[in-house]
């Protein structure tokens, strides 16, 4: 299953394979490989099956595949599935009946032609970086299992790394797309904030969440992109903004301007983050840096936007059961609820003086680099990580680089790099609000050049 | 001063006054009438002279009139007039420098050649619906002067019911244009939430409040929301939508679907509102009602987001210098500032709900009706008013059918009804998004029917 889109295009277009072959040996490298990774929470082989043989009925009819047709997928388990009981990572939610209709996501997905193979692991209700998951267990990185995969999309990013589906859907609050990308060494696109519908998803953080892609090429990701794009009158955070399809213009070849972040960007990371976003750097004639100003305020805002909000959602049950709460998040979603309305108004503020400041950046620049994480993935169960001579709490820190971008909505692919200790780590590709093709352009070009590359761990 | 834009225009075109002698007639209507209705904390004599002479000038040299040259107005005293200090109603900011430049509202009224008058007395902060502050005094109601001029931009009504300026400008965060335009018999028009520039006026509650204009007529209100139309980068939270002239639409005979709002609206006010209400739903061949779902918590949770976010923006004052606050809203400000950001965000969150519930109500009328208070002007110093068998508190309660409808953004015009007791009330015509066009167009309908008439009170 490491085939690419276009290759399973035209294999089934020429009669190489079924998709019904595709999903048996998708259903099969599950059932070998999830055991050691822990991606999966539930494998939806009945729907699998039957997605492919509506694949291959109108290939027997001579009729025109749709562009993801047989392309195996799976999604992080907070999207709704049709029939399977939405989790959202937590307990709490394991008695919940199943959903009733798929996600807006996932029916764009199905009537694109692909192959749902089931529902990943994630950190409870979607907070936390690193998916060590008290009821379901710590998903293992495919590039070293004693590793935590990242999080909260933890599930999404191994499953693609270890080749078990094409591509993943995840979602990106603070850094829940790139930061398990960057760890598990694949591309994750978390686009523009309001671009993507979120109806039928497990909400956490209203003004922050984003929905997204995972995978293993620049090519695979705008594909997917192009067919989550289209406007879902349910979502009342998405914007209006009209479909702009991305796959078709990856190998434009405009020239790019870019810039590397420094200040906060460069200090909190490692030796191995710094050399990643230099290879970066250089393969796209990168010769300036910029600061984004308070963007450890932007940090800490985004964190109280976090807590307050997902205190608030979560607010009934917490009163009613809260031993049924992931213990890693109890305390912190009650502290959110109980923080006073005017540091949240003032995060609010802060937020929109940030935007303000930063945007001007992209008047001479199309990309802004900046690591992903501030170093490798980390031993499961490790506390801490030792970044600029400080002991930085894991769990807390790993999206500490990503917070403050999402914190401004901006779209960003991040690409993985492989660091000389054999484990890879992403880079941000940061655009101006909704220029997703300009990221995924860049994407494309750093594979050409060999800088960026994927490597199945099985 | 009771003359209209119009009669201002033709007046000066043929030379019947000059916009100086229109100058000293307002300053000295002014001196007359103030000081038995306290709307002016600032008169600024020699700006408007100034502005007059500029009028003059273009007359003597034969160039084109901007379209409102000449006209006398005022402006509630959060808007920054350069070279005088805003007040915004408090104590707190007397000692502040004088602005630096005018508001953007005062900016394109100044280029649209109107003569500035003043400064007007408010509600400290905008908080409070009656305008007894403990600072500057009460404003006084032109029609009986022993009673309330509601606020918090009693001033800007009283202002134009006493025929001192033929408009002013208000704001409204809950009701504080509708409120005092209602006690004091004239046309006031909340606009679209986002519509025009708020930059240069002191915020409040940045996710609620508007800016808009007080006059006596229809024709003078949509002259003057025209003026003030126009982009402004400066302001965030405006929208991009372009420029909607109104005043060339007024006339338009297109037929207006009205729905006189039941219910909450229905059973919070008196005999005079509802009879006033059924007098402008006759003049408009209204037949049909609807009804609002969960008004009351619509209110509830308006009020929660004012004193969240008003307290929030206060908070620095509040802890350094309690005692410089207005004794009506220092205790409101400190607890809006504690609030849980749990009660916060779920009025945010009801907020989209409600937002969706209702918006579809417009599928099938143009105007929703409503009282724009419970009940005509009450007593200065008065604590409570008797409605619906009930004794409210008259400083928070006679917003309280103004609320929901500032909650949801939309546009009002509230326009004044003699009532039997001689007193005037307003009734809200409430219009789809981005609709103030259908409103004002109602307006002048019921002014052509006789239904709505402002008297000057002197």
């Amino acid at each position: 299953m490491s085939l690419s889109i276009k290759a399973i295009r035209e294999g089934l277009a020429q009669g190489h394979f079924s998709a019904a072959e595709l999903a048996r040996q998708t259903l099969a490298a599950i059932e070998r490989n999830n055991p050691a990774v822990n991606a999966f929470t539930h494998v939806s082989q009945e729907r699998m099956l039957q997605e492919a043989a509506r694949v291959d009925q109108l290939r027997a009819q001579g009729q025109p595949l749709p562009p993801l047709a047989g392309v195996p997928y799976a999604v992080k388990n907070l999207f709704d599935i049709d029939g399977v009981t939405t989790l959202a990572g937590a307990a709490l939610f394991s008695q919940q009946p199943p959903a009733a209709q798929d996600a807006f996501a996932v029916s764009q997905l199905r009537r694109a032609g692909a192959l749902l193979g089931g529902a990943l692991n994630m950190d409870a209700y979607a907070y936390g970086f690193t998916t060590e998951n008290s009821h379901y267990g710590a998903t293992h990185n495919p590039h070293d299992l004693t590793r935590v995969a990242g999080g909260s999309s933890g599930g999404s990013a191994a499953a693609v790394a270890a080749g078990m589906v094409n591509f993943t859907l995840g979602t990106d609050t603070n850094g829940s797309i790139r930061v398990p990308a960057s760890l598990c060494g694949v591309l994750g696109l978390k686009p523009t904030f309001g671009r993507l519908s979120r109806s039928g998803s497990v909400p956490f953080v209203a003004s922050l969440d984003h929905i997204g892609p995972l995978a293993r090429s620049a090519e695979d990701l705008a594909q997917v992109y192009d067919a989550l794009q289209g406007a879902d009158e349910t979502d009342r955070f998405q914007s209006p903004r009209p479909v702009e399809p991305a796959a078709t213009r990856l190998a434009a070849e405009t020239p790019l301007r870019c810039a590397v972040l420094t200040g906060y960007f460069d200090t909190w990371c490692d030796e191995d983050a710094r050399t990643a976003v230099a290879q970066v750097a250089k393969a796209l004639g990168t010769q300036e840096t910029l600061t984004l100003p308070e963007a450890e305020l932007a940090r800490q805002a985004a964190f109280l936007l976090t807590a307050a909000e997902g205190g608030n959602h979560y607010l009934p049950q917490l009163r009613t059961e809260p031993h049924r709460f992931e213990p890693n998040s109890r305390e912190r979603l009650l502290a959110g609820a109980m923080t006073p309305s005017a540091w949240y108004t003032q995060a609010q503020r802060f937020r929109g003086w940030f935007r303000d400041q930063t945007l001007g950046l992209f008047d001479n620049v199309d990309l802004l680099l900046a690591p992903a994480t501030p170093c490798c993935a980390t031993e499961i169960g490790a506390a801490t990580m030792r970044i600029n001579h400080t002991d930085l709490p894991v769990k807390a820190s790993m999206g500490m680089l990503a917070q403050p971008i999402s914190f401004l909505g901006l779209p960003v692919v991040t690409v993985p790099v492989m660091t000389a200790k054999g484990l890879p780590i992403g880079v941000q590709l940061i655009g101006a609000p909704w220029r997703e093709a300009t990221c995924l352009q860049a994407a494309k070009r750093l594979e050409n050049l060999g800088v960026v590359n994927v490597e199945v761990k099985r």
